[in-house]
């Protein structure tokens, strides 16, 4: 499938250049008709876009979600025309002439930043800067793991590269830094990132902020380096680079490719001018003239698709092959062949849940972290495709599954992820190993508190739908003498408020055991599994099936409620332990158990009636949590028992008692309602 | 102030080993006595801290705030019990033998991470990991600017260093490359770090996920490096790093020192289990068998006592000697020194916003991103404190100030901060210049959005109290093209959330212009400040001062309100518009704006009740920005127009209309009221 750099002709140099306009202009005149976007990049990474895409992408147009594709990750997501142009030039049909120019319009396939949602071809979803090549840095995890899982000496079904383009901007944002570390330390060698050296960001010349040595530093990273100096011309130059980095299966590869940007433009290449505005008509037909591109608007000569689509019949081929090999594989490994294919197809296995665990108030209480160990070694044996770890926290997570050993440059098959200390790039690692598409469930733990290192990240598992598992520890101030810097306060609101993210807190061993069968089905959104230090009773009427429905009632008086005790997590015992005390007092009393409050919104309005009866309006939450965004069920009349500054140092039991989480502070907050 | 390290002679040697076992066994005590924390670190750091406090540190316990000493931060916050160790030894009266009894109890001095607020002679608050370092660039970084702008060439009245002790966790972190690029770029060279290269994290062996050559990758970031091999025994070779480190004065250093965790402890040293849990009676006790300490717990020999608080003698006479200093300068430069005591104590010129601009309806709709910059524009050259800049969107945020240029190497006198696309550093470092308590207002511009890539440092702007000015520009759907990745929707929620931050989304110029009056006047909370790409009119009816109270009537009809409409920011207007509609349409409608919910609910009841009288029930909020928190002020009765789903790429107007912001929408949702 790769075709080695072919020696410079004198035409073939011009048919390049053509086909290398060909995406500089495509680019320059959408974002002329929208008057809007970000021609720089496209302008000056045509010629390495070219190399790539035209000599050594194996990819079929015909069917972007083909497996054994290679990936592309456009990192610098601004320069979304530079993939849209790639897109439509090799032929898929998910971007037509006429998407072109319906750049960044309502309802286009052609939006401002690449989403993978909204365009078949675009791998991951980008835009904010450095999320690309830390995603790019699982999409290789999951290519190395299903390698050394499936492939056979005999039979190579799975062998693919990952590739990036990314700029300045990425390389600046820490998350890259992080995601590149682990790279290097795990030898991602079919990893290869093309680094587009333009010297220019928004601020104007990277000397005002961003003059440290790219290359030495991704050295110290354990990366392979390559520089190309002239990235604006020198096609084979480019091509051999590439040829190279393939030929360096120990590491990852960086090639700094130095291009300006805005090639071509007479008078805003190399400035910052050219960056995020459009070229305008005037400079336009300077470019033109100055490219000698004698063509008009969206205008693409008939030899450079003739060159370009050639994509076409060497992806059909190359998917031929493939599909030779997979039947070629399935004689041969029956058994693994059957798995292979059934995660592609994103089945889970039957029986996956059979040995999730079930509880009465007999069992001993444990911390939710502790039953959520106890979930993923349930589960685990059973679903190998189940993959992930923890930011340096896997005894205080308990994200390890036993027997599981670490995923390691030579030990690619193993299945625990130890991310080290990197929360932003472990998300958008996890992302990465979603976005692959070859039915990989991810998961990745850390203390709830630092889902603020990684919103970044984890808000893209949610606008790109794709189901990463955040397993979120230490839950409240419970966990005790870390302190406010380790306790969350208003962590849960900031999930909740973030569209498409199932955010779970479950009250005991049955919610948990819940909260794991929504977390693995759901595989179009993100789960935010909210789980505590500290141990809590087993509820008698809890269920996991339940969690399901996001809030149900556990238990109630007869007759109508008086009030409504709502609870979640730790606190749900609270609920219950005062309710008995309430009841004792002549109340009826409900407790509602409410582990996911996005799954509730989405019962019908029947449900959620019987639950939360509208006459009923004596409620109060209680959540040792921030208590924004839960008057939404408590209305005016209503109260919450909950946390609205910052916690302090002591043990867990004194935090949670001091801030009012006691079984007297509950009633006697209830029975302030009146 | 420096001694220069002293021949080891056997008698010093002894000492130098009691006054660093004195840190170690007051750490082993504390920590066995709470049974909680960690103290792998302070046995494997304490004699990098001996070097570092006992012969270079420049500072007067009996005066932790004086001006002119040596910052230190311990990046590695989990490790504060070395901290605590040091300030006890060295005679701070903020932490005596009783306070490390009472460590990681409730309300002690001695939390379990360093907090700047409750404990006099910690610098920053650390703990969540890479923060520290980051703080650190911001303290040099604001020293660097005294320096170069106070002192004359007869008077150095700005002159001190900043230290940090950091660990492999810091260094994994994304937001210490970040803060170390910009600190290379920078080249502050009294900023100088000391490695705690220990090889253990969590998880285990840095084998696991961390095989970089840091020292190699601070090079490429324009560092200078040293590597001390034997950080264990070798005071003197550490002492001759400092000293090498404080000669090269071009660029910051790191210092490797390798060191072993747990140092002295015979079965946990050199294991991940001597991290974060406490040795336990029996291995301490065979730790003071194998350090030959004949001290019980908490005892700490005279001897020692007598070394380390030498210090308070070196003190003394290093304040007074800059006291002098600061009397020379102030007979010598009679205004610069009268703007530099200003500054220490904290007080704001006179007149300092006599220029913030008022504005009527007459007056152009600009956007509040414009408004911004003209509020900066109007207080910058009668507020020489203020400091600032952007994470390369300088000409998107609006945070320029005519004619201020940048601070660079050799030009640190410059008040304009080019931080490059590192929004988590810009953050932390704005933490780091508020930290310097010497005046400086910091304030740090990017999209709104990205506040999800700089949350862990808001967090602690507002925990630590410490008044940073985040501005966030492009604050909803309304800016358009660049579609779902870079339009807010849990944003606002996300920072409302978040204790002791003020979050202020002005409504018109008028609202900008009270917005920086708030957020320059308090400088114990950090401010956020909320801004729109695209243009709005100006209100008749709004005041600057207004703001202070966080929400206030904007106009109402004669009568008591049928229904009252909430509006912030853009939609204010939307508010205004849609109020005539329904008054012609004979409604007694109210139009409030909320510029501020913190502030608002600072107010008394009597305010908040005459704003939103409770007998008010048809409530309509509109904002372009999740539903998330608004229901506490729409119950059960009143509705929002708001977006709870991710936005879409198309122009700006398009977005507004096709998610419902426009003014017959607003109309039938508060006439659905009722």
């Amino acid at each position: 499938m790769v075709a080695t750099p072919t020696a410079s002709t004198s035409s073939a140099s011009q048919l390049e250049t053509l086909c290398i306009n060909s995406i500089r202009f495509l680019a320059v005149d959408a974002i002329n008709k929208s008057n809007s976007g970000h021609p720089g990049l496209p302008m000056g990474c045509a010629p390495m876009a070219f190399a790539l895409w035209d000599k050594t992408l194996k990819h079929n147009p015909k069917n972007p979600k083909w497996f054994n594709r290679d990936r592309f990750v456009l990192s610098a997501g601004h320069g979304c025309m530079l993939l849209y142009a790639l897109l439509h030039l090799t032929g898929y049909d998910s971007v037509t002439l006429e998407d072109l120019k319906q750049f960044r319009q309502w309802g286009s396939k052609t939006p401002g930043h690449p989403e993978t949602f909204e365009t078949a071809g675009v791998e991951v979803t980008t835009g904010p800067l450095g999320q690309g090549i830390a995603n790019a840095v699982g999409l290789a995890m999951a290519e190395a793991h299903l390698a050394a899982k499936f492939n056979r000496p005999d039979c190579t079904v799975v062998d693919h590269h990952t590739y990036v383009i990314m700029g300045d901007g990425c390389h600046q944002e820490g998350i890259s830094g992080e995601a590149a570390s682990l790279a290097g330390h795990l030898g991602l060698g079919k990893l290869i990132a093309l680094y587009d050296d333009n010297h220019i960001t928004i601020d104007g010349n990277t000397e005002v902020s961003f003059t440290e040595d790219v290359l030495k530093r991704y050295e110290a990273y354990g990366w392979h380096t390559i520089h190309v100096p002239d990235g604006n011309t020198d096609v084979a130059a480019i091509a051999r680079a590439i040829e190279a980095a393939k030929a360096v299966t120990d590491r990852p590869s960086m090639i700094k490719v130095t291009t300006t940007i805005g090639y071509g433009s007479p008078n805003k290449a190399n400035t910052a001018g050219v960056h995020g505005a459009a070229l305008g008509a005037d400079e336009a037909e300077l470019t033109r003239k100055n490219l000698a591109w004698s063509y008009g608007p969206f205008e693409v000569p008939q030899e450079s698709y003739d060159h370009w689509r050639q994509a076409l019949s060497r992806g059909a081929a190359a998917e031929a092959a493939w599909n030779n090999t997979l039947a070629d594989y399935r004689a041969k490994y029956p058994a693994e062949a059957a798995q292979f294919e059934r995660q592609l197809r994103g089945e889970l296995p039957q029986g996956w849940d059979a040995n999730l665990p079930s509880y009465t108030p007999e069992d001993k209480g444990l911390a939710t972290r502790q039953h959520s160990y106890n979930c993923l070694n349930a589960i685990g044996p059973n679903l190998p495709e189940l993959i992930g770890g923890s930011a340096d926290l896997t005894h205080s997570n308990l994200t390890d599954i036993k027997g599981e050993k670490g995923f390691q440059k030579g030990a690619e098959a193993n299945r625990y992820l130890h991310f080290g200390v990197r929360e932003h790039a472990m998300a958008a690692i996890l992302n990465g190993l979603a976005y692959h598409a070859s039915g990989l469930i991810p998961y990745g733990g850390t203390f709830a508190v630092f889902a603020g290192y990684a919103l970044g990240a984890i808000r893209l598992s949610a606008l790109s739908e794709i189901g990463v598992i955040y397993v979120l520890t230490h839950d409240s101030i419970g966990l005790g003498e870390d302190g406010p810097t380790h306790q969350p306060i208003e962590t849960l609101a900031s999930l909740r408020a973030l569209p498409n993210l199932l955010v779970i807190r479950p009250g005991d061993g049955n919610e948990t055991s819940g909260a794991y069968q929504v977390a693995i089905t759901n595989r179009t959104r993100p789960t935010a599994l909210i789980l505590s230090r500290q141990a809590m009773a087993n509820q008698a009427n809890s269920t996991a099936a339940a969690v399901a429905r996001g809030g149900y009632i556990l238990e109630d008086s007869n007759g109508s409620p008086d009030l409504i005790l709502i609870g979640t997590g730790t606190e749900l015992d609270l609920c219950v332990k005062a309710a008995a005390q309430l009841r004792a007092e002549g109340k009826n009393v409900r407790v509602v158990s409410m582990p996911c409050v996005e799954l509730f919104e989405e019962q019908d309005a029947a449900y959620r009636e019987s639950v939360l009866p509208s006459t009923v309006r004596k409620r109060l939450v209680v959540e040792a949590s921030s208590s924004f965004g839960w008057h939404k069920y408590t209305g005016f009349e209503g109260d919450s028992v909950s946390i609205d500054r910052f916690g302090a140092s002591a043990p867990g039991p004194v935090c949670m008692e001091q801030f009012g989480f006691t079984v007297d502070n509950v009633v006697a907050k209830a029975k302030a309602l009146g």
